[in-house]
């Protein structure tokens, strides 16, 4: 059995269902960068590094043929991890191994609540053109902004990829809205840092933030009707409109 | 204090960090519907009903001035929550609370890992028109299949409000693409059920799904890539072409 376990975003925030299945299971799989999250654990592992995610799936999934096995995502296993991977190695390479995906807290819903409460009708979208092509990226990111989403980024920029971000930049520019922006660094982690700012800020001091902001880093881009109280990024539901309880600070 | 508290969907999905603020709290206020969810910390707890959601957070802003108070939502506070209201509140009506939020499982994480693993870039949008208005809604969803993303929706139709989804379905059928779609009720709840189909086959038989679905159901609408191995739902990353192990199974 193939068990995709996601490990949430800190360890304060893995779900009971996790730590039960990473208790007992005889062998995690992850990557080498990951295995300081799992050795509480106390199990045999395997590790590998960037670039061999196939490699780790296919470990797995033939381990898996006889053991009780977890590969383990920070966050969760759907949201840019190995989930659609091991199922799909699992078919074309016949391991008929049994596998279950285990959902954890995903990076953006922690972000989310460190900012405030930014989140209402939103997208995930990753900056990462490693294996989506960048117009595909771009063409996503404009819609969600023609739709007045709450758009939550995964994988902003590196240090060698800028370009994806330089160009939703000056996408978000052509929209001329002041968005609400919360960056969150190293979420759920001993060095989590937030900031609030807005689009004004961020493209006056873009170099500042081209080295400020890293692959650890989560932006949560607000609707037209965020706004900041008391350093914390609020994107309303309606409430209060709808049950006339006028918000009489709001410009 | 007051803590706004996750619960995750299914008690299996609840985190270590919302256990332990659950333990720990003086008061627990949440939806009448929850108390079952909340019984077993064994708390002082207020309930109300639909529609209280304002008296709710007021209750638990005025007596958090002097305890330690976790108003709940299931999933997560953040993702159609009331995460937003509680601060909004606190700063109008000067409570001067200290508010943090405690992210959790939000409903879809829970479907997709049920489903198998639909998501990549996706979009999560409610469907009920309650608090936004159904143009806007409408507006959104065109974008998000526009935009080729996942599409994750919550309170997709109820008794009284068919309208949204039958809007959603005409304008579906207007992109004339046959999208695998996901549906998953009472996810991580005793009577959990899922079922993937296709949009011809929601079309056709589109009277049966009006009465399957409910206020309970997420729905996943995949993107163009997403396929169905084994009755699971699998939306491709992209590995396989970038390292060239040829999906041969796929038409």
């Amino acid at each position: 059995m193939l068990y995709i376990v996601g490990l949430g975003s800190g360890e304060r925030y893995l779900t009971k269902e996790a730590e039960e299945i990473l208790n007992n299971v005889d062998l995690i799989v992850c990557y080498k960068g990951y295995k300081k999250y799992i050795e509480k654990f106390n199990k045999p592992t395997y590790t590998s590094g960037m670039t061999k995610e196939i490699d780790r799936v296919e470990k797995a999934l033939s381990e898996a043929k006889n053991k009780d096995v977890a590969l383990v995502s920070t966050g969760d296993p759907n949201v840019y991890g190995l989930a659609s991977l091991a199922y799909e190695l699992n078919y074309i390479k016949n391991y008929n191994v049994k596998i279950k995906v285990i959902p954890g807290i995903t990076a953006c819903l922690l972000a989310a609540s460190i900012l405030g409460s930014p989140l209402h009708d939103f997208v995930v979208i990753s900056f990462s053109d490693l294996l989506t092509p960048l117009d595909k990226i771009l063409k996503r990111f404009k819609l969600a902004l023609e739709g007045d989403y709450v758009i939550c980024i995964y994988n902003p920029l590196s240090k060698r990829r800028k370009e994806p971000f330089l160009k939703a930049v000056e996408i978000m520019r052509e929209f001329n809205k002041n968005y609400i922006i919360g960056i969150v660094k190293n979420a759920g982690r001993e060095n989590e840092e937030k900031r609030i700012t807005d689009f004004k800020d961020l493209y006056k001091n873009l170099n500042e933030y081209l080295e400020y902001i890293d692959m650890n880093t989560i932006i949560i881009i607000g609707n037209s009707e965020t706004y900041v109280i008391d350093n914390k990024m609020i994107t309303p539901r309606g409430y209060l409109n709808k049950y006339k309880v006028i918000p009489c600070y709001k410009k």
